[in-house]
Formats: structure tokens, sequence, C-alpha cells
């Protein structure tokens, strides 16, 4: 590998969240579901106007009532957080588990004081030459959004900075516009991965063609797994925002539509890239196998090339090292030279044999 | 396989049940098809209200009209039993008749009396590693549940003890909510199944990697029957709750909907996983082939090398083991020095060669 | 293979019928297509009420009225015979034309006077392990159902007993009924067929993984072109039973959809099942490759222990065998003895790297 | 192969019509697409009611307006003659394109004054033992029909002798009839090519089991190559018979339909005829591949067994042609006896060793 | 190869696009995605009607209203000349975001003043043998269109002359008419390039069939990236082609539906031509798979011919090379020509042997 894309491509996940430990409480109770943590929440509160800008490293409900309000919780292990937070806008319990399900397939609600979205964010991570991934749920109303991740981190950086340098529309906008802009960012780091991913398929490709290693059809594996992971997150984005752009809601303006038919736009295309990427990744197994093969011919073509050549040799010497009173041709003066000769015969003879098969 | 999370996957069933049997008879004769079983049906009644818990370890009719009852029958072999409660319910013959069939496909009947459903029952047996799946059919009506199930055991425990120790909002709810909550209970329990074998995947994969085996391809023809089973078990699963959802009938009520749609949310999730994990035993399929080619590769290696070194040696030592009179080489001082200095030469070169080819 | 379930798996015809010879003949040309067949035609007529049962070893169109009237005509090659009863019945020439075409695809159509149905009927044959197919073609009027064979000997027999010894509600209803039971005697033959296929798909499985023989894969390709077959018999019967179900015709009445309904709930499970075995069957064609490499893989073993183990210590005998006039080693007082040790330790440190590879 | 059914599968066609020719000129320009043709284009005129059949070897547009005529053109290379009967029977000129172009897809479009069809003719060369495919696109308006075909040469033959002999009801109807006429006459052709194919199927499968050569391989991937091209001379048909039974169209009477219900069947036989098989020519490709490995096997068994037996005997003759001064062996008196026991010993225990492995 | 038609099938683009670079930009945001690229952008106005037609080398405004107007743009990455050009006419920044996007999936948008289409141009360069893609941007209202281009060199030479020479019915034609002849005439290319891609597979499928080399494999997983890469050009293509056709605007004038019709047609035809190449491709694959086994069958019947012949021969000299006291045979007067005998003897035993395994 000339250059380091990717180590071995996977999800970068500390540890498998179980599902399991929920199927002894009842529906709507809020259990946290994914990778262990521990430690404090992150909170965070972002508020702005066309004219106004202003941050809190904590939840703040007491902002004027015309700013839109975004506020952020890296965490959410901490139920009774969770709860407080579900309290204040009135999110159903069954949601509430959602958001604390981080297996939870992405998905869009409508209810009468908010819109829920769950999705899946994709990251790339430079230094690690690694893709991670982590749950987002998305609460929108009137001039808030809510959002909820599973670690401190995220892909909104130029969300943040657009709001805090007044960039593009998104501080003359209202909160629907906001919850695009996240969407959006969320897509656009699908588009990085998938690029990378895109590289990486082809120097595995190369490598497989050029030198196949027992360990390159386990990364092949290991891309049909992360492939089929993204196509799940992807496909029910897909619908997701086909249902922002088709249903009614109080909380969503006609002039973000346009924007979310962007989105959808981007949506179909990481979708079609990915499933390109799966053919392509299939094509590698198949690429793996037939060098496999080829390798064989050539190790098989050796084995058989000496052998043709040496065994009836060696047979030939075998004749003239008997013992047998009466064998002429030991006695005759030019016998070891005829005996060469023969042998220089049978070896061009082989030799011609082995070219006309193109094994040479 | 470092740790036992199941042994070699299956559906464990006693044996087949066969379906020829019922051929000679009219539609809607009531006949058991399935595992052989014998001895008593085990009954259970359990009553409840807000303020209000009774069980009773037979069936009882007699009980105020004002608490939900949830009768429930432990073998469904005893056709005299069946139809008692077949026209206590008003169940049309062929229903009963489904009840009765143990190979019955998952659906859901709407009734004037009563809404019919049938599902598969999926558990994991933590002692013996293994998946076992049952037939359960349930009747809904005003206030009145009724569970048909082939063996007693079964995966409605926190089911129970939430209706005895009154958590969440069940002991407050009206039988339709009973009738959900033993779905999501069957749903939880296929999260558990699909993670166990997602583990068993992964273990797999490893061992087909490493070192596969013959018995490693049969693993995988099993997963493969498994999974098209659960498939099966899981695809119509969906289609019912889809109906529950948008058909009308009295005995579901408008407040259930919100529940039905979370299940039916898990139920999406569980098929997307079992597909993934289908295409994942493909990969292993496909992995356990190339390793099986690698090691032939390996093992062609070995000869090629060894045959490559030794059969020219052989032939050499052959030609000066012949009885020609005149072989001036035998008669040279340093000949059978000379003779080892050749095959160090050859030794040394067909070893840089194997080299250069990457064999060694 | 422990027990005979099925001989070699395929759909027994004596000769495929050639459809060609029909193409010069005016649409509504009824020209027999099948399997060569002479003799007579055997018919036969079955009337009953609640009350009343007879039978007759011909059609016997004078019977009152208010009878149910089942004429059946084992035989579709007398093109004579089918032309009188299309004249009686009023049946459109075309359809004629299909009754007399054992290569028809199953379909059901609606006409004014009549409903026609168009079937494939699966038997199992006990004795000699095959499965038989033969076309049924029906016809559906008021108090009347025809059905036309192409050979004698059908999968009703169990409809005649009930009809015979009044069992199930067959003799209290009309010919839609009859109608039904015959459509759904045809399906549970399915059932039995498939279940043999089952059988057979494990006894193959086992064969393969244990002994693949050459064999093998054929029965694998003949099982392919039996499912197909099958699924091409069952897919457009779901789609007849499903216009039965939805179409209104006066000879439907509404108490007999409840029937139709099972029938096509049977259905989908007999697709389902077919669908779950072609998969399976596809597994076994990559369990049949995979143990073919395998084999090969232990046949190049013992060929690569056998040579690597032999060919060095024959180079090493050929060395001694050499006749230079100064081999020191030949005068040693324990050079044979050494010769050996040197042999028993190659022997031994071979053995120990093929244990270590796993290949002993 | 037994009998010559089909030489190599293959649409015969003397060259690849080029499209790109045609790319410089203006949409709606009539160019010839298709392989190369010169000489004169042979037309005919048939003309007819109940009780009146007439025959021109020309184009006469002059007979009597309740006659029903069919217009023949054999040749479509003629431009002018194209653009002439394009003005009187007024054709859009894309559609004359389409007429010209022979690798237009099979389609129909509804105008006001005709209804357009292109359709695939398949006819089997008997004498050759070959397929062949033809473009016509037919016209049908009031009374009139006129077909446009590539070659002299076609599948109409049967329509033109019923019309002559007043065989069936083509005589007593319009020109609808012949229209359908001239597609169910297509259809029939398709049978009998089809018919072909599987018996080819076969026979190609018993020479792949029984002995496949590097040919066989090339022969799948030719019935891939004409099953594809047959799929989509096929599909596009069945959607158009679909809107000739569904849209309106005051050329097309409603006592046709039945016809054309009957032709829409066959279509949907011939569909799912070419995708069995389409399935089954992959499983020939699975033998193929097989059956290779299977020889393979063979091979190496011989390989082995000879090896695995000879090569230890020829390493004990080896040391004992040692010329060690002290071997003991060589000098006692039945040493060359114990040998030739010792030999036999292994001879026998190696056969027993390959019998127990099942590869003698 | 015979004749060189295509170099190793791709699409040649100088670089890979990276979409990354426009993550932290506002949604809205202009930015060139493409192919490095400096230097002027070239532009070019025509403008025409049925009796005038001038050509400018720059984009010129200033024309009279009832001709129709044709404005050309080689070169997108100059991002102000894209702004000024939006503005004119009034383009939403989110398309101008896409035009100059040179990864955006094909599609139409209809805004209010203005029809919106994105197509992948591709064009067959007959010097290089290679297929090149490149993204037009296409706006039309009334009387005027404007396409935007990625390089200089486009497929629209026709388009130009047949205005230049009024050839057609494009100079009394309105703007969508020109609309439609760019998107016909990229279509035509599309025919151009598939020709040459199923003439490349024919020629590979020979090389595969005869010469299977290590590359061929890799030239058949590029084929399958082209395919893919074609396919995700068209399909939405057609998708666009059909919205043109159904969608209501102001600027699609009725008597041009006809020909959108005739562009869908051909869109179909392309994209079937693609699929059917995608399987013809793969089927190449299992061909270089089973020329590659076949190969090896005949490397390893050589080596098996050779050694089984040798290897028995060369133990019967290696024991009459032996040094035992007693071996009867070596003083034998005629042991030297019975050795030989018993030699020839199994020389001619095993060639018939191979001659029945049909080996030779
Ligand atoms: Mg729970
Ligand atoms: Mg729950
Ligand atoms: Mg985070
Ligand atoms: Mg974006
Ligand atoms: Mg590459
Ligand atoms: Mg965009
Ligand atoms: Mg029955
Ligand atoms: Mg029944
Ligand atoms: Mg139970
Ligand atoms: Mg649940
Ligand atoms: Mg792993
Ligand atoms: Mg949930
Ligand atoms: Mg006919
Ligand atoms: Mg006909
Ligand atoms: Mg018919
Ligand atoms: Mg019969
Ligand atoms: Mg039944
Ligand atoms: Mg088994
Ligand atoms: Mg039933
Ligand atoms: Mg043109
Ligand atoms: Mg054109
Ligand atoms: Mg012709
Ligand atoms: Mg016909
Ligand atoms: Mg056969
Ligand atoms: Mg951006
Ligand atoms: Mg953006
Ligand atoms: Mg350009
Ligand atoms: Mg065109
Ligand atoms: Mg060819
Ligand atoms: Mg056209
Ligand atoms: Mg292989």
């Amino acid at each position: 590998m000339p250059k380091k894309i990717i180590n071995k491509l996977r999800i970068k996940r500390k540890a498998a969240p179980k599902t399991s430990q929920t199927v002894f409480t009842p529906p709507g109770t809020i259990s946290y579901v994914g990778v262990h943590r521990e430690g404090e929440v992150v909170t965070e509160t972002i508020a702005y106007g066309p004219e106004h800008y202003e941050k809190h490293d904590k939840i703040v409900y007491s902002l004027p009532n015309d700013y839109v309000k975004w506020y952020n919780l890296d965490g959410i292990h901490d139920i009774e957080k969770l709860k407080k937070i579900g309290k204040r806008f009135d999110i159903h319990p069954l949601l509430l588990e959602d958001v604390a399900n981080t297996t939870q397939r992405p998905k869009t609600e409508f209810y009468p004081n908010y819109v829920f979205q769950c999705i899946k964010m994709i990251s790339y991570d430079e230094k690690d030459h690694d893709i991670e991934q982590e749950q987002v749920s998305i609460i929108l109303n009137e001039h808030e959004v809510v959002t909820f991740q599973e670690q401190t981190g995220d892909v909104f950086g130029s969300v943040r900075s657009r709001i805090e340098n007044n960039h593009g529309r998104i501080r003359t906008s209202d909160s629907d516009y906001l919850f695009y802009a996240l969407i959006d960012s969320v897509l656009d780091h699908y588009f990085i991965a998938i690029e990378k991913i895109g590289d990486y398929l082809d120097v595995l490709e190369d490598e497989i063609f050029n030198d196949p290693e027992k360990e390159s059809l386990n990364k092949v594996q290991n891309n049909k797994r992360v492939l089929i992971n993204l196509r799940r997150s992807v496909y029910p984005l897909r619908e997701s925002i086909s249902r922002l752009l088709k249903e009614e809601s109080r909380f969503l303006q006609p002039q973000t539509k346009a924007y979310f038919q962007d989105a959808y736009d981007h949506c179909i295309q990481i979708i079609e890239t990915i499933e390109s990427y799966r053919e392509i990744n299939t094509g590698l197994k198949d690429m793996y196998l037939s060098s496999v093969s080829h390798k064989m011919n050539q190790i098989m073509q050796v084995l058989t090339i000496i052998s043709s050549i040496f065994i009836p040799m060696t047979f030939l010497a075998g004749i003239y090292g008997m013992n047998f009173e009466h064998i002429p041709e030991l006695t005759w003066e030019h016998g070891y030279m005829y005996f060469w000769i023969i042998c220089a015969v049978m070896f061009v003879g082989l030799i011609v044999f082995f070219k006309f098969k193109k094994w040479l």
C-alpha cells in the first residue's frame, strides 16, 4: 500500500452495544443502550438572531423568544438529564427510549409539538485513518433545536462557525434552517467518508491484483460489513428526508423545501455510490480468487517443468546404474557422451514443448 | 472458538412436524400438526385492573367484566380443549385449524368478535446455547386476551412480572395494550437471538480465516437455513403489525397506535439485521473457499520447493552412479567435492528464485 | 443415502409435449398438446345434495337442477369429446384450446356463464418415490363443476370420499365449495411433495458433505429444474386465488371467501417454502464445490508429505550410490549407520513440520 | 452430442448493424440501420373479404374500401419507397426512422390515424439448425395493415394460407384480427425457438456432465447472450400487448380483446420459459466448473497414488544401491527376497490406505 | 487483440474531483468541484430564426427577442462568471452550486423562470480509443438556452451545423427544440460509446477464451466500473426525460413531446444495453476462472503423465542398481533385454490408460 488512506476498514466503536439488557423493562422505559461511558454530560446553548449571537456552556432556557436556540447535549447515558429535557420539550417516552438507544434505526416522526429526527453521524478521523459513527437525535420546534449526541465531538463545526461569523443565510433564517443545516452537515461528512472508502478500494484493488495476501480477502469482507452498515444508515435517511419534504408540519417553512430537496439529492447520490462500491467490492473478491488461482497455476508450472525435465533423465541415469552383467552400452567407448547427448535432446525438446504451451 | 456462544446454529425442534397427515381431512378440521407431545395441557388465567391482580392455574371464565383477563394455554395437541375454547370465544374453525398447525405462517386476521394473531416466538437458551422456536396464537377481544402455545415455557416472563408488580402502564391499560406487550416481548427476544447470531458470525469468521475446517462450511450452510427460517418468521410479522396499525378494529384503541408504531420500527430493524447477516454469511462462504484455495497454494509451494530442489540434484547423483566404463569425472581427484559444489550452487540458486517468487 | 425418499428428483413425464405442432392452425383450434396417449377417455358424474348422493361412470346431464353436479373427464386427447362438452357449457374456443394444451400456464378467467381455472396437480408417488405433474382445468357454473384431466388418477380421493360419506360441510354447500375443495386438495398435495423435497435436500446435504460424488451436482441441478418448475406452477396460482378473492362473480358466494383466504394463505406458504429450498439448493452447490476442493487438499497433502519425506532421502541415497573413486564417507566404519541417523532426523523434522502445518 | 439440434446457439445476423452512422442527422431523418443489403424491395398486396380473395405482387392502393388490405414490404433499405408509403399512410417521420432502424426496441404507439407496432420476428431454420431474427413493423388502420420487413421470408405463411383457404375466422374479421394474427404467428415461432433451445440445453447439460470440453463454457456464454437477446425482444412485447389490451383505439374492436388476452398469456409463458432457461444455463456454468474440478481431482489421485507407491520403494532401492563398505543387509543370504517382501507390504498397505480414502 | 477498439476500458478523467472541499461552506456557496483547470473560459453565442443565423465568440445578451439564443460556456471553474450568468438568468444559488459541481447526479428541475437539466456527456475519442465524460448543465427559458460545460469540446457539432445550414426543423422551431436537440445529441453519443464497448467485450471474450492472461480479469473489473458509471449517468436521465414528458412547463411546447418520447425510447434502449453488457461482463469473469482452471488441468495432466510413466520405471532401474550379493536376474543372459521389455509394457499400458482417460 503506497499511502495510508484507511486502516483496515471498519466502523470504529469501542464495544458493541447490547440491546438485550432492555428486554425486561416496560416499553417507554428509558435505558442507555450504547458503548459504556462515564463522566459528565457536556451541554451547550447557542442562541442567535440576524443581529445577535450568544453561546453558553450549559442549557439555558431563559432566552428571548425571538432568538433561534440550539441546545446541544453530548452524552445520553445520563438518564435523569434526558428525562428532564424530555419533560421540558414534552417528548414522548417511546421517543426518549429511542434517543437513549444507540442502535435505533434512523427515522423521522411528526408530533404536534415537535419534529423528531434520528440520524447516524459519520466522521473520518484524519489522524487515525478511521471512520467513526455516532447517533444524533434532533428535536425541532418553533425557534428551537435540540441535539442529543453519544460522545463529545461532532461534525457541526462549520454550522457553529457560520452562526458565529454570520456566513450564509443561517442567521437570518429560523430553526428549521438550522435543523436542515445540521442534516446537511451530516450528509457532507458521508461524502468525505465515502471518498476515502473509494480511494481505499482502489488501493486494495492494486494490492489484490499485484500481490494477493491471505489478509486481503479479510479486508474485502470487512469492506462488505462497513458498506452494509453505511447502507443501513443512509437508506432510512432518504425516506426521512422524503417525509420532511412531503408531510406538512408547522415547524417546516415552505422556503426551506428547496434546501431539503438538495439534501434529498445528496442522499440519493450517497446511496448510489455505496451501491457501486458494494459491486466493486464484490469484484475484488472475484479478483482475489482468480489471483490465487493464477498463482497456483504458476507454482504448478514450475513443478511440472522441473519434474518433466529431470524425472525422465533420472530414469535414464538409473538404467546405466544397474548392475546387469551384460549391458552393452556401458562398454561403448563414447557411451557416456551419448548419454549426455540424449539428455540434451530431451532437455531441448521439453523446453520447446513448454515454450509452445506458453508455460515459459 | 474461544468462547461458546452458540452450538452449531440451528432452530431446535425435536422433530419436523408433518403437514401431510392433514391432507385427507376436510378444511376446518382441527388436527395437531407439530412435534409429538403427550401429557396434560397447562393453563393459566391472569386477571387485573388498576387496583387488582389475581392469578389462577386453570381457565376461569367467571371473573368480573371490567378486569383485563389473560387466558394462557400451553399445549395445542389437545384438540378437545381447543374446540371448547374455540366455542367460548366463537373462533372460526379455519382459525382453530391454524392454531393447531405449528407450521402456520404468521398472520393477522380481523373478525367481528376478535383479532387473531399468529406469531413465531424465538428464545435463546442460555444454558444449551441454542435457539428455540415456538408458535403462539393470540386472540384479542374486549378486555380479554387468549394465548395458545406449543410447549410450556415462554418469553412473557417480564409481562407477567410487570402485571404483578404494576410496572409501567400495563395495569392501567386495556387488553389491547396487553396484546401489544406480548408482541413487543416476542420482538425483544428476536433482538437477543439476533445479537447472539451476530456474535456467532464473528467467531465463525475468525475460525474460517485462521483455521478453516471441513465442518466450517457446514456451519455456514446451517446459518443460511436458520436465517432463512427467521426471515420467514419476521417478514410476515411486519405485514401483520402494519395491518394492526392501519386497519380499524374496535378492539384496538387509538392511544395504543404509538406503541404498535414502535413495534413496527423494531420489526424493520430485525429484518434489516437478518438481511445483513445473510450477506455476511454469504461472505463467510467466499472466505472459506478462498481460505481453502490459499491452503492448497501453501501445500503446493512446499511440494514444488522440495521437488524442485532435490529432483535435479538426484539426477546429478544418478549420473555419477552410472556404471559406464569411461566416466572421466569419477577419477578426478576432487570430483566428489565438485559434485557438492554444483549441488550447493543449484540449491542456493533455487532458494533465491523462490525468494524472488515470494514462495519462501 | 440411508433411506430412499426420492429417486433423482424430477417431474415425471413420459415425454415432453411439443407446442410447435399447433403453430400452423388458427387461434381457437383445439389440438392436443401433451404426452402421447391412446385409448378411451374415462368420464364420471357425481351428483349430490344434503340428503342425496349418486355416481355414474359416464357424463349424465339429465340430473335434477338442485343437485350439485361434478363432471370429471380423464383424457383431453379426444378433441371431439372436448368440443361436445365445450358446446354444452358454452366454453370459448380459446379456452378449449387451453384445456387441450398441457403446457398452459395456470390462470383464472371470468366469463359470464362460468369461471375457468387451470391448475397444475402435483402428486407424490409413494411406490416409485417420484413426483408427477398433471394439468387440471376446472369449469364452475351454477350447481355444476367440470374437471378435465390429462390422465386417469388424481388427488381428489378425499373430496370424493367426503362427498360420499357426508364429511364436513361439502354436501350442504354449493358448487363453489366443491370448486374450492378441489383447489384445496391440489394445494394439500403440494405440501406433501414439498415435504418430500425438503427431506431429500437434507439427505443430499449429508451425502455432499460426507461423500461428494460426481453425480451429486447433477442432482443439485435437477433439484434446481424441479423447483423452477414448481415455482412456475404455484406463482400464477397465487394470482389466480387472489382474483377469485377479489373479483365479483355470481358463481362465488360470500361465505366461501373465508375458504379461499385460507387457500391463499397456503399458497403463500408453499411459495415461501419453494423459495427457501431454492436458496438451500444453491447452498448445496457451494458445499459441493467446497467439498471437492477440500478433498483435493487432502490428496495434495498426502502427495506432498510422501514426496517431501522421501525425495530428499532418495537424493542422499543417490549420493552414496555414486561411483567416485574418493568418497570418504563410504569407507567410514559407521557410515551406513550415520546415513540412517541423518534420514531419521530428516524424517522426524518433516513430520514435526507437517504437524505444525496441521497437515497430519 | 447425439443429435444435432442447434449449432452453437446464436442469433444469426450477417453483420452487426451500426447505429452510430445516424448520429449526425437531424431527428426524424430516415436512414437504414441494418445488415447491408442491396437489390429490389419485394412488395405484395393481399385483399380479402368473407367472399373474396386476391393477391398482387406489388403495392395496389386502388382496391374496394370494404376489403381488408394487407400491404407487405420486404426490404427497408430503400428509403425512397419508405417515404412514399409513409406519405400514403401519414406516418410520423420519427416512426419511419424507427421502421428503418433494425435495432429499434419493440413498442406500440397509438396515433390518431393508425396503430404502430414494432416487433422482433424469431424463426428457427430447420436446415441450418439456426435461429434467425428480423424486425417487423406493423401499421394498422381501418381495413388496412402494412408490414415492413428487413428481408424476404417471414413467419406469416400460415396466416397467408388461412386467408387464401378461408380457415378460421380471419376472412370474416376486420384488419384488427389480421393485426392480431400476425402478432400471434410471431409468438408461435418464439415457442418453437424456445423449445429448440430447451432441447439444446438438455444436450449441453449431458455433454458438460459426461465430457466437459473447453468449448462447453463458450457455449454456455453464447446461450447467455442469446437468452439476454430474446428477453430484450419479449419483455417490451408484453408491455406492448398490455397496452393493446388496455388503451382505447378505434382500430381495435372489443371482440378482438379476447384474442389479445390469449396472446398476452402466451407472451408471459415465453418470458417465464426464458427466465427458467437463464437459470438453468447458470446451473450449467456451475456444473462445468465442478466437472473440471472433479477431473482435476481424478488426475491428482492418479499422480498421488503412483508417486506414493513408488517414491518410498525407490528410496529403499536407492539405499541398497549405495556403495558403503559395510552394509550388512547386502550380504544376507535372503536380503534380496526380504527387500521384495518389504516392498510388497508397503504396496499393499498403501493400496489399503487409498481404498480407505476411496481414491481407488 | 486483432484490432484496437478501446484501450483498457475506463472513463478518462485527469483526476478524481474532490467533493470534500465543499464541506465547510454554507449550502448555496458556489465552489468548483472538478478536475483542476486554469485559463480562460470560452464562451459562444448562437442566435437564429427561420431566416436568420449569427454567431459570436462571446456572450451577447443584446439580441432581438424573437431569435432563439444559445449561450454556451466552456469552463465552470470561473466562479465569478458563473455568478454573473446566474444573476442574468435568475438561477437559484443551490442550482449554481450544482452547475459547478462536476459530481452532480443528472437531474431535471422545474423553476418558474426556467427548466434546469444536468446531464453527463459521453464521447468516444477515435484517436486515443478512449471514452470521455463531461458534465453539461442546461438552462431553458423562453427563446433562450444556456449550456455550461467543464471543458472545451463537446458532442453538439451536428446541432451547430444543422442550425448553420438550416437542416431539419431546428431553425423553424423554438428554444425547447434546441433543448431537445442537445439532449438527443448526448444520447446519440451514448449509442456510439456503447457500440464500442460491445465490440470490446467481444474481443475480450475471445482473448479470455483463447489466451487468458492475468491482466484479463483486471480488464473485466475495469469494465464493471465503467458500466456502473454509465448506468449511474443514464438511469437518472430516464427519470429526467420522463419528467420532461409528464410535467407542465410553459417552456416546453406540446409538439415537442413526440421528440422527447423518442428520446425516452432511446434512453430505455441504452439502459437495456448497459444491463446486458453487465451480464455479459459477469459471464467473462466466469469464463476467465474456468479458462484458468482448464489450463491448470492441462498442466496437471502433463505432470501426471510424465511422473506416472517414469517413476515406476525408475524404481525398476533402482532395483537392479542395488548391490545385494545375490540378485539372480542380474546374471541372466537376457536380463537387460527383459528389463527393457518390462519397461515397454509398462509404458504402453500407461499410454493406453491415459488415452482411455482422455488425457492424451
Ligand atoms: Mg423493554
Ligand atoms: Mg420496548
Ligand atoms: Mg458527539
Ligand atoms: Mg450539502
Ligand atoms: Mg484500478
Ligand atoms: Mg445540490
Ligand atoms: Mg385438510
Ligand atoms: Mg384442508
Ligand atoms: Mg410455550
Ligand atoms: Mg420492544
Ligand atoms: Mg472480524
Ligand atoms: Mg423505539
Ligand atoms: Mg395455433
Ligand atoms: Mg395460431
Ligand atoms: Mg391460450
Ligand atoms: Mg388425472
Ligand atoms: Mg388445505
Ligand atoms: Mg443438515
Ligand atoms: Mg389455514
Ligand atoms: Mg439522428
Ligand atoms: Mg439526432
Ligand atoms: Mg422477412
Ligand atoms: Mg398462438
Ligand atoms: Mg438432464
Ligand atoms: Mg457546502
Ligand atoms: Mg453544504
Ligand atoms: Mg465541453
Ligand atoms: Mg437520437
Ligand atoms: Mg463470441
Ligand atoms: Mg426513434
Ligand atoms: Mg477453484
